[in-house]
């Protein structure tokens, strides 16, 4: 066994690894949101879940992967290895997106956007920046941006694909009445706090493994490295959320805590390989911070997001790719917010577009009476949890 | 550090880290069955499902490994992660037909098959297979038959036993009443998609482990090729389900859609290492289709499986390792039968005559007013949910 | 690549291997908890899992991990993932501690323990065993005792600590009734067996994970075999279990089969590296059976533990160190009964200070009308299931 066919084998047993941890993350989002809405919508969002998972993924074996990367070949790592670890990535796209807009979104129309996420609008981004980068040498090239596992390239492509979503499907019903912002309570905690674990420790492998190598002592720091960074991140963001919320309330809401998690997670994705203890902290603090006041402010302009999407992926994904411009000492701010506009401009505009016709084809919205009913029974026909009594 | 040592170290390692992907299928099958038998019966589920892999797992560490293989020893791998691999294996077999026959079956006759099962039923399959073959030189000798890692050898051992099951036990009472089928719906449906995702996940580990060695950059394309090709044949599973029951009844059911993905991966498992991405995308489409249309076949035969099992199982099966017949270049279609066959006459003799057996000494069927009553009362004295107020 | 950097690379990755397993008891002891207590007093449970996990490592990267090792320099592995793997650790201590006392304790005066925990009494005790030492040369030393991943350094240390809180915080109101014990029935068993399940699993990572090294023929099988001893008393714990739960009650209470499965997984932790087959079965079936027999002891002295920690964590921590001097053959049963002293004594009285210090300033009992009311409304301001009407 020659020192590159060691290396071959060490990381493409890495990547498998950290694949399927990323993998966990689909039934991490999965319960996180199914715990979120009420259960009048649950199975639907569990069938939402499952199908983004299947539907992308096919779509970027079929189309995506080659558009992004423009060859399946690979000398470093078994190339059927290093597809598996970027498909693990393409649905967390569209489950951002997803989330944000359930309880009053139809299935068909949002497994079309799928397609179009997952075969081309999110391949695009990656061509840019990770992948065979089509826009070198023009204006637009972003390839100098730093975002390690993708708090631009991910959170933020498929946030701003929420933010669209949510301009042109509108509110749940009820949701603002008047001045009146009702709370819609979440219907399982068990579930919200299972899922947010689960996905804490998908980015173990989601970060860690984009390091890409573990074959050589500085990969193998590099990795280990990241994995800290990243949970440290989300240790700060966890503890910042819990005192704001405990200074404002008086009362733990673990809710807002696993959110500021979470918003921690995503700040750190772009630079977790680069920095040591403290800086992590810092993103982290910021990060948890930002998910609790973002929260109310997306209510304030009615954009009505369940699971507080655009709070954790489309704040903390540009406060993670700006932060490394702040923080890191070799890499240039201003590449950092040049890639932040160009796929924020790309990601929002063409889902903008896309999200748009296929309502004028196929309705996205489901009707107030299909929502008053549930889409548990609307869409699936199946309801969650028939046994138990309701209390409203 | 030689060549040698290096790659017991790898592949050890590798070993050890599929085997416990395997093991999260034990709370993957158990949060499934949990989801869809009825409220009244979770309990004894749950008591099952941890029961059969207690028993069943030390009864092979005590009789049925050395059945199997004929020795521990190994020059490979550690020979404890060498058995630790396998063991993960064996209570799937009981796990398939133990939740066939949920909701009716009293636990000690079941504990009784289940060291019948571990001990003796399947590690003879897996001598004439992947293990010592007994059988070698005589008519019977089904060894050339090309099972990566047991559509035929787990899950159609496990789902031959539960058509037994089923036709000795008999159905739940209630369930067919003169011409009518009562559907029974499912009564946590986030615990059905948890489980079924994270056997999803726990599959990775079973078919790429299979293949048994990483340490090489043959074996190291093998691993990684067999873990794309089964998720791909799942993707594909739990489309074409959406897409046929949609076309059926307009409405996108869940159960069926994760059904349709287990049927994909049952059918995969056998020849997941042998072809490349198109292949097991046509495999996946049948073996999802199959589950769709063989569900309400089995009901017309009054064969009571709550989980559907035998169309994931047995059907998927059977045709994952005719499949392998038909599609892979090198390998026997007469093999392909021939082992399919040999098992199933096998499996279904000598599990029949067993359950028999046993049910003559220790009724397996619960009575009907322990039904009524419900299995977690009967045989738990637990119950699952005992403050939510009960719809029905 | 030089032997050196191969063996730092594998071990690296070994390590972050098994410390996933062990994050993944995060949400294992969350959901067991959720799923044990009533459903006033789950959104809190989870909040102090979640907090826990936060506070725990936040302390212990900013300053036990250096109190407990002296530095954090490494030759033989990364030095991030020698931390990582080691802060994992460190929460289950107050994860003991606090499952025991829940449903009665805030959450304030639980996180100023956690940090103590944290930040200096588990430290000492790691400090004392694995760690830099600073009792050698006195009377007091104990390095010589075997405690491999934590019988005694994590479950006794964490147990102890309960056992003080329990003493100083109370029972539950309306737990003892004159001479009456109220049986509190655990809300939800799909979550306990979920958390108890991973749970198990985390194990093979924090056993696994704390022979150090896989990068020899000799410590690859070390590991499997410690990982298979490790699995080998879980399975014992749990048979054990059900037998003697049945013979008592004709009924296979599951909880009690599942505690029974973790008392002998604690039990193995001291020793798992040292035995073959036979001895863990031993272990384990002890363990298990003290289970069984310890839940009423504990409350016959009236120390009210929803969770059953006392009897896992405690007795079998003490047990499974005890056992490590009894079946092991160069391990001095002094040295062991030693360890068990010392550290139950430092951690039992400096618990206890600390605890009731903290009482007298921000009070650690939630009051009589809080606890009914629960605690989810009173330190969350969350329900966790708002739309299940409650049976009582």
């Amino acid at each position: 066994m020659n020192a590159g066919d060691l290396s071959y084998i060490l990381d493409t047993f890495f990547l498998l690894f950290a694949m399927t941890l990323i993998i966990f993350m689909v039934p991490g989002f999965a319960m996180l949101e199914a715990g979120i809405v009420r259960t009048k919508n649950v199975s639907a969002v569990l069938t939402v879940n499952t199908m983004i998972y299947a539907v992308a993924s096919m779509a970027f074996l079929l189309i995506g992967y080659q558009l992004a990367f423009g060859t399946w070949e690979n000398d470093s790592v078994s190339k059927w290895a290093a597809f598996l670890f970027q498909m693990a990535f393409v649905g967390k796209t569209v489950n951002i997106m997803s989330g944000g807009v359930s309880e009053r979104t139809r299935i068909i129309p949002l497994m079309i956007f799928t397609v179009l996420m997952a075969a081309v609008i999110y391949p695009l981004v990656v061509n840019w920046t990770w992948g065979a980068n089509m826009l070198e040498g023009t204006l637009l090239d972003i390839s100098s941006m730093h975002d390690l596992a993708g708090s631009t390239v991910i959170h933020s492509t498929g946030a701003w694909a929420l933010l669209a979503a949510i301009m042109i499907i509108g509110p749940r019903k009820g949701r603002y009445v008047g001045d009146q912002i009702r709370v819609i309570p979440a219907s399982n905690i068990p579930l919200v706090t299972l899922g947010a674990m689960v996905l804490w420790i998908g980015w173990f492998g989601f970060n860690g493994g984009s390091v890409g190598s573990i074959s050589s002592k500085e990969s193998a720091d590099a990795v280990a490295l990241t994995i800290m960074n990243t949970n440290t991140a989300g240790l700060a963001g966890a503890i910042v959320a819990a005192v704001i919320v405990y200074i404002q309330y008086k009362k733990f809401d673990i809710t807002m805590i696993l959110n500021g998690a979470l918003g921690g997670l995503v700040a750190i994705t772009a630079g977790a390989d680069l920095f040591d203890i403290y800086t992590p902290i810092l993103i982290g603090l910021i990060g948890g911070a930002l998910v609790v006041f973002a929260v109310p402010l997306f209510d304030r302009f009615r954009l009505d997001d369940p699971v507080g999407a655009l709070s954790v992926h489309l704040v903390n994904g540009i406060w993670g790719t700006i932060a490394v411009g702040i923080f890191a000492e070799d890499v240039s701010f201003a590449a950092q917010v040049k890639g932040v506009v160009v796929v924020g401009v790309f990601a929002f505009v063409v889902s903008y577009i896309a999200i748009y016709a296929i309502d004028k084809i196929v309705r996205f919205r489901a009707s107030d009476d299909e929502q008053m009913e549930g889409m548990d029974v609307s869409e699936c026909g199946v309801e969650s949890y028939p046994e138990f009594k309701r209390a409203f």
